[in-house]
């Protein structure tokens, strides 16, 4: 194990968090972060703001919350900025996307939210069809994008006279792209880059300029965009930490639960169909089967990693796996997903189990949002550098050092995470003994 | 961490099994080993039998079956023999249940099940008030009863040539009883057997029979049974481990991964309903309130022990939560849980999980019996006595160490079950650091 | 047929509707017809408001809106006046019992909530246990109390300049009472009266007042109430009409539409299971047994009515039917069912209908008790007395004329309703015969 | 209306069946025939075997078993035949489709489904991709092809000793083709059967074989097939019956009573999302998005026809309906549907009704197949000639006469059969008036 950092430095000063995309989640995280300081609400669901963790032996009976033990930021530290082909502010994109009550939760920060307005974004429709609008760059090449996009980071770093930034990426799915040989090294990319190759969708432009500018990069949506050699290797070179990919909120959380039962329990399984419903922009953008292609790939690895079925042949040797995803205007910003799960146990008899979850999307996500901004900032002053894998928790399809298979398992990831806390405060790092009774 | 035995004694020769109750649990399990012998199914579910254990440092590559690793008895050297209040052979029960299909799984092995035949049982109808049967003891008061059943046990294991034997409860869930100063030591316990005393049900007459007789005891049920400070005297006196209690089965096991899910994602709860409708014998049973009270006890713990509301009062402080369970005998033994999970997330919006869960009771609950039946017998020949709460993994309610809580998440069940395996065999604990890349 | 009545008397000046109960029922009814008035909001789920009504031949293509076919009176012609033994105005209540959005619904008609004001209950805590109230009549008797509620209503009448006035039971449910000598003629129940006989809860007391006022009465709740035949006498007597009993809200909606379905398709049913969960004042009262007795009777009823097990014993000769109600806080005012139904078809094989309906209790019961007021009023004007059998529609537990069994089919109770109304008009009645092509 | 027949022509002799397609729901016609005849089963589901029919006024008591009612042919006198592209017999067909329990319902009859044997099928896998067959006529040109199969139906006729025949059609979806000039007339018909036309399906070559033969043609699939002016002409000029199209069974026979639910109490719709999951034939054909295609259009237009839209705009005017089938092979016969209707009452409040169907397909169709023989034979004797649509209960899609919109309402659907029953039989009609008390 590596030895932990020396020296953390503090968070003092202003962190900017920039969003790539401000739709449901982005307003949802910007209207909730200023609510909390307000004490107009609580910060459910962030692990950093509510979280505890568990520090020596079980009877020192030390369980601290987790931002007084580590040196985060704190809420009224950030400033927000956005960059949004649609040019609402976040109190017209809070209003539209219908997450949050009109009367309780937009109306009394609405000054704040409207001045998070958003800059012209680096937009291409053959990526994201579904989507149009007006707010944009011109389209003077991708590397001018890329530039342009630097310039903004560092007008907003200096108008806003921020510290450090976090870049953040919560728009809509793009098109589903292979990795090409454009993707392998970071001299590949760049040429790409110069030659306007379509191997180079937007999100990668994001990406490029924030590492480009020594700001951590982290990726909310399902496209590679960082999960690439070249971007590793400039995040390496660059020294920042980025992160990805696709948030892990509604029917995968509980499917990376389930799956860990399963295999606790070695009960067999034939089958796992899962349909989601929902009727916001995300459901729009994800009808188009390009999108959906990219987002059936992140959902659709995690089973396999967490059964094993090369341990386990005859119990997930040949399980039936289909993920659906339809576009319901009906449901708005509430997702709702429907999981039927077909398992066998003892003998081979069969049995279900199916969940029906009314979730709401941006909610689920908006917490982990602020803790990848928070948790990325303090490993950016902590030292670490290149892909976090510790923070798969928060992600369908973690990004991996290469060559390292991803974390699916929820318990196995919080542990990971938990560990690596106490391991940059220096403290022990706890397992579950059998013979001994600790808990976590 | 104490010394891991020097020494464990090989599961030589046969290893008899003595079911209190010959219902469908048992019929499954005795119907289930002989299919499995003879190679007519598989034995899904027994962790025993088709699980793996990681070993060493992950890029080893080591992971063998836990029946190749630790040395348990095999499957053709078990002898079953039980003791029920009706007088079925285990033929009849299988054919009465219901769990099997009778042309595939019972029929082929019909001779086999019908040489089990219960011995007279030590049956109170005070305690079980919603059965009857003729195949019961004399009542000539309970310390005779306690006798009695000490030699059956002593006469099964002669007539069948058991070098070890296993007792475990599978039989109907006793009327409620609170603990009380009969329980508080063994001297007490005896004395209230000599008189009689309503506080010694018939369970713990099996209990006292089994630990007098040298013979570890595990208790599927939800009653007292040997959960009391009299019977884990005799245990260690005896030099026996024992286990318990009630099969972690359906709604239960799903409810123990649920909620570590919500606390490691620190999303609040509101409520969680759990409904569940059974037409088996066991469902009549706990159609009588003094029996449900019994379950009810076992079943609402779970959440509080996991939820920790003391450290997350905000969170957890003020849930609702209701567990009914109904007797519907159109699904005979198909049980069928509902779930209704009310939480609530960033900025305390609400959202809903439900769980339907159409499972099997006794196909649940027969891998369970083999696991135990098996690691109870590897404990006792390697010396470890007492409660066992490294099994906690199967039971609902995992019978503790005075002054411990019990652990309720099954996956730092699994992590502790695992553990102590490797912990017996001499091999490295294994836990989740961050910044290394182990599975388990 | 009767003949259909010559004359029916205008819907001239102000109909007044006083509420027994000023509860979430009751305050979801005055705040909608208030918005409705305003044009805010629609009333949707009302027949007599919203509903159209097919006339003559098909191909004649007369469809209006019930409204405009028959004589009804008017929204804006409606006063509301209510009793309840807690305090609270239509605007407290609508506030506490969380039904109705705050800001969109509540606040913009606050004046006109606030204008009614409960009189003084006639309250027994003997029928309704747990409820408490201080807003309560002297308990000087119950022939006191009831002429205490007769003076009630002609004062009411009087301050408001009502032309007419119907009651309307919207109150907790009673504790079930068996149907006693007492309630055999008018006669006695005035002598039981007098006695202060237990066999005369409250409910009775306003239905005796109203009646006896020559005051229509609706009974929404479960209670007998006016299904006795002291009551029925009355109603001849004095001319007025009543009915009831128990509003046909959510899961017995559905029942009452799924069952005449497997009849129609002689689908055999060996099992129903029904369970609600809800947190509102409903709940809180129907969670003592006594008082779920009353509800569990007019539940239960539904399916042998509809599935008539003498005619097909095969098929519905031997079902279980489970019916609980599950006072759960989290849900408030939203109820949830969950029904599980277990049919079987062609050679008896088994399948499952599963029904989880996420319903509004008050939300669903507004417009029933809208319609019935209308009705109500109408059928008064027409010279109807007695019990209406053709309101069938809106209850769990019709009451009918003596000796006739209730009907519970929704779509012949539809029938009823609409061809009464077109009896009423002087149009053709309809049915649907099988070589022509009508449609209703 | 009509006149009655003056007579009917008594069911004597033995009555061929013949089915376009031999799986899983032919078989288990067959095999349930066969078992019902030995008494080793119920034809539950079948309206013609165990429904019974009101007669007269209510006080009479008269409601015979339709069978009794009806002369209708008993199940002693049919004999069954078959095409299929796969030459498996009945037997072979009802084991591998797995729908049957093998050693109660098919080796006891084993014999008698051994003696089905399909016929080669007239087969062409540009209408049905999935499919493969080696059991198949060869392709010498579509009249050939139509020749070929009037002669297989002489033959059988012969063979079998038939006194009449019908032919119902139980095979996979056809690819989607719009109706085209071809199927305008009889005349266009067969001058494409000549030119082998590619808008001439193998269904229709089926349907145009029997009619020309003056057989009776039920089409159990969501095809066009007898759904075009030149069927009806042509059946009108042979005098047989026709209906069809695509048997009712799960989830649209919910739909067709829950939506005339929601109309009866003017509930509105703002969404119907239907998913299914099924594992057989079946599915496998409809996961070709040209078949799918054909489903779809028979499933969507149900809830325009019932709800009326037109009359409804504010409740019905903009809902979003999906339909959704998936190939889900752990399913097998097994269907399962899930429905989330998502409705809002009294002003405008939002609830969900959620229905999972655990349904089994061949289950469901078998006893309407049974009943649309049976009554088919009838009509026929009765001297009813064209699209039957008195048997619109048994359709998805009911084929009706041109310009008259098909009925949809189950319960409206029911009343029209019972009605023709009655009226052929010179029984009174019966609807539902309101002031008297009448019962179906």
């Amino acid at each position: 194990m590596e030895t932990a950092p020396q020296h953390i430095t503090p968070a003092t000063g202003r962190l900017g968090v920039l969003f790539v995309g401000l739709g449901a989640v982005a307003s949802t995280v910007i209207a909730g972060v200023e609510l909390i300081r307000q004490g107009l609400a609580k910060p459910v669901g962030s692990l950093a703001q509510m979280g505890t963790i568990r520090l020596g032996n079980r009877t020192e009976g030390r369980a601290p919350l987790i931002r007084d033990f580590v040196p985060l930021a704190d809420l009224d530290q950030l400033v927000f900025g956005a960059w949004d082909p649609i040019s609402d502010t976040a109190y017209e994109a809070a209003l539209k996307c219908g997450v949050l009550d009109r009367y309780a939760h937009i109306e009394p920060i609405a000054a704040a939210l409207k001045e998070v307005e958003p800059m012209p974004a680096a937009f291409d429709q053959n990526y994201v069809r579904r989507l149009e609008g007006a707010n944009v760059k011109p389209t003077t090449g991708k590397r001018d994008l890329a530039e342009a996009l630097r310039s903004d980071i560092r007008d907003f770093k200096a108008a806003r006279s921020c510290d450090r930034i976090v870049v953040i990426l919560c728009a809509s799915t793009e098109a589903f792209i292979d990795p090409s040989p454009a993707h392998q090294s970071l001299a590949a990319f760049e040429a790409a880059l110069d030659a306007d190759d379509e191997s180079v969708p937007p999100s990668m432009l994001y990406a490029y300029a924030a590492l480009k500018e020594g700001v951590a990069f982290v990726n909310g949506a399902p496209n590679l965009t960082t999960d690439v050699p070249a971007m590793t290797e400039l995040a390496h070179t660059a020294g920042v930490p980025i992160s990805g990919k696709d948030f892990k909120t509604g029917q995968t959380l509980v499917k990376t639960v389930l799956a860990p039962m399963l295999k606790a329990r070695v009960l067999g399984l034939s089958g796992w169909y899962s349909t989601n419903i929902l009727g916001n922009r995300d459901g729009e953008v994800l009808d188009d089967p390009d999108s959906f292609r990219t987002k059936e790939k992140t959902k659709l690895g995690v089973l396999e990693h967490i059964l094993q079925p090369g341990r386990y042949p005859e119990l997930y040797g040949d399980f039936h796996h289909k993920v659906r995803i339809n576009y319901y205007p009906p449901r708005g910003d509430n997702k709702e997903g429907w999981d039927n799960i077909d398992i066998f146990g003892w003998l081979g008899y069969p049995m279900q189990i199916k969940v029906n979850f009314l979730c709401r999307d941006s909610i689920l996500a908006a917490p982990l949002v602020l803790d990848l901004v928070l948790f990325t900032d303090l490993a950016q002053r902590a030292g670490l550098t290149g892909v976090q894998e510790w923070l798969s928790l928060y992600f369908k399809s973690p990004q991996t050092a290469p060559g390292v298979y991803p974390e699916h398992d929820l318990f196995i990831q919080q542990t990971k995470l938990k560990n690596t806390l106490r391991w940059l405060m220096g403290e022990e790092q706890i397992s579950h003994p059998g013979m001994e009774y600790h808990e976590d």
